[in-house]
C-alpha cells in the first residue's frame, strides 16, 4: 500500500513550485501529491521515533547548524525554491531535531507522541480557524465547553458553577489566575490601574514554578511582593509557614490576596497539602489557586487522585493536558470555580468588530472576549479526540503506567551505592531526583568538598549524553542541593528496559569522572 | 493513486482502538493506516474547500449542535470509542465547521489555506516540541532567529541591533511592547511593582485595536490611562491631537511613556502617519510602538510599503504573518529595535531547571527566558517553509493581488447607488467599508431616521447570509457610524468573480428589507 512506503519520494518535484499548487486552477492533483509526500516523510519519522535503535538526537552546536550541514541551509532567499528542495528541507528539519516522542527522552514534562492527538492536530491546522467567536468556530467552541466541563467534574466542582479557557501554556494560565484574583478583590484596577489599590502580596512555595513570579512582574505587582513559603524536605509547602508569612506581610502593610499551591512541583513532583492551605485561605479570605499544570493529570487515576485532595476548594486551577495526559503541544487550561461573570468582566472590552451584540445566535458563545488574547489557536480538538478514543480509562492506564515507571526507578536507585536519592521518600508523581556518584566521589564524606565536585558531574554527563544522543534527561540545582538529575515519565512508550538503559548510560558516561 | 482517493474509507476500523496504535508493539501498520485515512479526509476537505460550488458554512445554532446532529455528538464518555467512529467524528467536525479558506470567506483578517504552510503545520505537530531551549528545539530556535532577522531587515533596522519573538497572537505582541516600554523607563517595576513608579499614560488612536487597552488593564496601568487620540475621517491618527493629548496628560500629573501607532487599522485599514508620530515621540522621549499586525505584510510589496514609511524609527513592532501573509494560524511576532538586553532582562527569571548556565552549548539560544510564556508552541516553521517556497516575490504578488481585489471592489461601489462607501478615499489596505441601502431606505435623506434603520440592515443580511452559507462578511458600528460591512481580502484564492458574487448576494438578501 502506498501509505506504507517509507522510501524517499519517487516523483520528482524539482520543477514544481508553490504557485503550481492550490488555489491555482487545475492544481488539485499536484497539491494532493505534494502533501502526500510530506505525509510519507512524517509517517516514516513517526515509525522511526518509537524504535529504540533510533537516536534521540543528532547534536550540533548552533554555529554548526547555522553554517549549514550537508546542504541543509536555514537561510532564506528572495527567490522561490522548488518543492523537491522543500521536501529535502522537511526531512532535514526532522533529522536535526530532537525526538521528544522517543521512549528514552526523559528531558521534559511533555514527551511522547500520541497518534490520535497527532491526527487531531493535523485536522486542526487544516481547519485553520480561530477561537474568538462561535461564528467562525462553532464546533471547537462547543467542544471547549464540553471538555472544560469534564475537567471541572474531575475537580469536584458542581455543575453550572465553573468556567475555563484554553491558554497558550501553563504560565499564561497562572497569569490569568492572578489577574482574576486581583480583579475579584479590586475590580477598579481594570480601569484605574494599580495606583488605585493597596500594595498586594502573593504567596507560593519556594518549590513552585517561576511563572507565579513572572505573573507578578507582568501584572505590576512586583516580584518582591511574591512571598516564597518554606517547604519541607519533600518539597511540600509547610502550612504553618504560610500562616506566618501572611501575618508578616500584613505587618509590613501589604494586602495579602492570593495563594498559589502546587499540585506536582516541577522538579520534585511534590503535592502541597491542599486542604490545609484551603483552611488558611478561607480563614484569611484569600484566593486559592492550584497550579496543577503537571499534577492535574493524576485526577484521571482512581489510584492517584487522592494526592490532590482539597483541590475542589480552590478558586482556580491550572491544568495542562499536554503534560501528564500526553496531548500534543500546546494544550493548557485555566479553570475557575466561580461562574463566567468574573472571567468575562475581568478581561472583556467588547470590541464591536468581533463581538456584535446584534448577532442572530446566542453570543454567550463568543468566548474570545474572556481572554487577554483576542485571536486564539484551537487547542481543544486534539484533546477532545483523544478523550473520545481513550475514554477516562485510557488516560488512567497511561498515567498509572508512568507512575509505575517512576516507582521502578526509585526502587532501583534505593538499592544502589553509586546513586543517591535527593530525598528518600517514595515519589508521589513521576519525578525521581538523584545524583550519580562517580567512582572518584564515592568515598568522600558528604560536605562542601564533595558537593563542589558533585555539582559538576551532571552537566558533564549531560554534555556527553547529548553528543552521543542515545537518551536525554534534565538536571538542575535546587536550594542548597547541587546539580542533580530529574527523571520524569510522561511518555507511554517508555518501558522498564528504558529505565534500565538510562541508568546504564549514566554509569557508562560518568564512571570515570 | 491511493492518495487521490477521496471516497470514504474502505477499511473498517470498527474493532480497532487507540490501544492498537503506536507505541503498542506491532502496531506500526495500523498506525500508518489510521493516519492515512485521516489524511484522506483532510485532502478531500482541502480540495472541496477551494471549489466555489461548496458552501462556506452549514450553520447551526449552539443548541442544535449540542443536541447532536445526525449522530454527531460532542459529549465524551468514560469508555473508549473505536477508530471508525473517530474517523466519522473527524469528518463531522469539518462538515459543521466554517471553511475559512473558501474564496468567498471575507469575514476575518486571517483567511485562506496555504498548502505549504499547512505542510509546515503538519510537520510541526509531528515534531511536537517546545521553543524554550536550544536543547530540545535546535532547528526551530535557529529558524526563529533567521526569520525574525529577515523581518527586521524589512523594517529597515540595521543588522545586529534588533530582537524579537513569536507570540500567541498580536494582542500578546502588543502586550509585550507595553511591558518592554515600562521596563525601559522603570526597570524597578519588575521587582517593586507599579506602586514604586509614577502613574503612567499611554496613547493610541481611537481606531486602534482594543488590545492596547487590554494590555493596560492586564499590566496594572488601567484602561483610563490609555488616552485615545482623535483620527481624521479616514481613520488615521491626527498628530496635532497626539501632541495636545500628551500635554494634557502631563498637566494631569500623568507620566507619558508609550505611543502605539497603527499600520493598518482593524476596521478601516488605515495607516497612521508614522514619521509625524516618530517626531513627536522623539521630542517627548516616548517609546514608539507600531501595531502592524495587519499592515506589516505590505512591507513585502515594493508597491505598497511606502504606506509604512517611518516604521524604521519605531522602538517595537507587532507584525502577524498569519494575517496578510496567509500563514496558517497562529503566527504572530513582536520585533524590538534595541538589542536583547531589554527583552531578556525584562522577563528573565532564570529558572534553573530549564536554563542551566553550565550547559555545553551557547545558551544565548535558550530563548525561553525572554518570554512571559515558558513553554511556547513552534510557530516559526510554517512561515520559514513558506518563505523558502515563495521567496519575497511570492509574498509580494500574493499581497498585491489582495489589494487589487480591494480596489476592484472600491471601484464597483463608487459607481453604485444601492451601496454607500463609509469613506470616499481609495483603500490603502485591503479593507473596504460600506453600507448597503435596501430599496426602502434609498430615498430617505441622511440623518437620524435613516441611520436607525440602516443600523439594522447589516445584521439582518448577515443572519440570512449565515443561514444560507454561500459567503461570509463582517460588520460593525464605529464611532458615530452605524453598522456597516467591512470586506477584507487576505485569501489568495479570491478572484474578481467572488467580489461580484458578494455584492450580488448582499443585494439578493437585503433588497426587500
Amino acid at each position: 500500500m502506498k501509505y506504507c512506503d517509507t522510501r524517499q519520494t519517487a516523483t520528482n518535484f524539482s520543477s514544481v513550485y508553490s504557485t503550481d499548487l492550490l488555489p491555482t486552477e487545475g492544481s488539485e492533483e499536484a497539491s494532493r501529491h505534494f502533501l502526500q509526500e510530506i505525509v510519507n516523510i512524517l509517517l516514516a519519522y513517526m515509525c522511526k521515533l518509537f524504535k529504540r535503535s533510533t537516536k534521540v538526537l543528532d547534536f550540533h552546536h548552533p554555529h554548526q547548524l547555522k553554517e549549514g550541514l550537508e546542504g541543509f541551509t536555514l537561510e532564506l532567499s528572495d527567490q522561490p525554491e522548488n518543492l523537491e528542495q522543500l521536501l529535502v528541507d522537511c526531512r532535514d528539519t526532522l533529522k536535526y531535531g530532537v525526538k521528544t516522542g522517543h521512549p528514552r527522552f526523559f528531558n521534559q514534562l511533555s514527551s511522547g507522541l500520541d497518534i490520535i492527538g497527532l491526527a487531531g492536530e493535523w485536522l486542526t491546522s487544516t481547519a485553520n480557524t480561530n477561537m474568538f467567536t462561535y461564528e467562525i468556530s462553532p464546533v471547537f467552541i462547543l467542544m471547549e465547553e464540553v471538555v472544560l466541563r469534564k475537567m471541572m467534574d474531575m475537580l469536584g466542582w458542581s455543575n453550572e458553577e465553573g468556567d475555563g479557557i484554553f491558554c497558550p501554556g501553563g504560565t499564561v494560565s497562572n497569569l490569568y489566575s492572578v489577574l482574576l484574583a486581583r480583579y475579584h478583590f479590586f475590580p477598579e484596577v481594570k480601569s484605574r490601574g494599580m495606583s488605585a489599590i493597596p500594595r498586594l502580596a502573593m504567596f507560593t512555595s519556594s518549590h513552585s514554578h517561576y511563572s507565579i513570579q513572572k505573573s507578578a512582574a507582568v501584572l505590576g505587582i512586583g516580584t518582591e511582593n511574591v512571598l516564597l513559603v518554606k517547604c519541607d524536605e519533600r518539597g511540600k509547602m509547610i502550612p504553618g509557614e504560610l500562616e506566618s508569612s501572611i501575618a508578616s506581610a500584613k505587618d509590613r502593610g501589604l494586602y495579602p490576596f492570593y495563594v498559589s499551591a502546587t499540585a506536582g512541583t516541577t522538579v520534585y513532583g511534590a503535592f502541597d497539602p491542599l486542604n490545609d492551605i484551603a483552611d488558611i485561605c478561607e480563614r484569611h479570605g484569600l484566593w486559592m489557586h492550584v497550579d496543577a499544570a503537571w499534577g492535574g493529570g493524576l485526577l484521571m487515576s482512581k489510584r492517584h487522585r487522592v494526592k490532590l485532595q482539597g483541590i475542589d476548594r480552590s478558586s482556580s486551577v491550572t491544568w495542562n493536558p499536554h503534560k501528564m495526559m500526553g496531548v500534543p503541544l500546546q494544550c493548557a487550561t485555566l479553570l475557575v470555580r466561580k461562574k463566567v461573570s468574573l472571567n468575562f468582566e475581568c478581561n472583556q472590552l467588547c470590541a464591536e468588530y468581533l463581538f456584535q451584540p446584534d448577532k442572530h445566535y446566542d453570543t454567550s458563545y463568543d468566548t474570545g472576549d474572556k481572554t487577554i488574547q483576542c485571536g486564539r489557536h484551537v487547542d481543544v480538538f486534539k484533546l477532545w479526540l483523544m478523550w473520545k478514543a481513550k475514554g477516562m480509562e485510557g488516560f488512567e492506564s497511561q498515567i498509572n503506567k508512568c507512575l509505575e515507571n517512576a516507582e521502578y526507578l526509585f526502587d532501583k536507585l534505593k538499592n544502589r551505592t553509586d546513586f543517591l536519592l535527593v530525598f528518600e521518600s517514595k515519589p508521589e508523581h513521576s519525578n525521581v531526583c538523584f545524583w550519580y556518584l562517580p567512582h572518584s566521589l564515592r568515598n568522600l564524606p558528604p560536605g562542601c568538598e564533595r558537593d563542589k565536585k558533585l555539582h559538576a558531574v551532571a552537566p558533564k554527563i549531560k554534555a556527553k549524553m547529548m553528543e552521543e544522543g542515545l537518551t536525554m534527561i534534565g538536571y538542575q540545582p535546587l536550594g542548597n542541593k547541587v546539580n542533580f538529575f530529574r527523571c520524569v515519565f510522561s511518555n507511554s512508550a517508555t518501558q522498564r528496559e528504558d529505565v534500565d538503559f538510562l541508568l546504564d548510560e549514566i554509569v557508562r558516561l560518568g564512571h570515570d569522572l
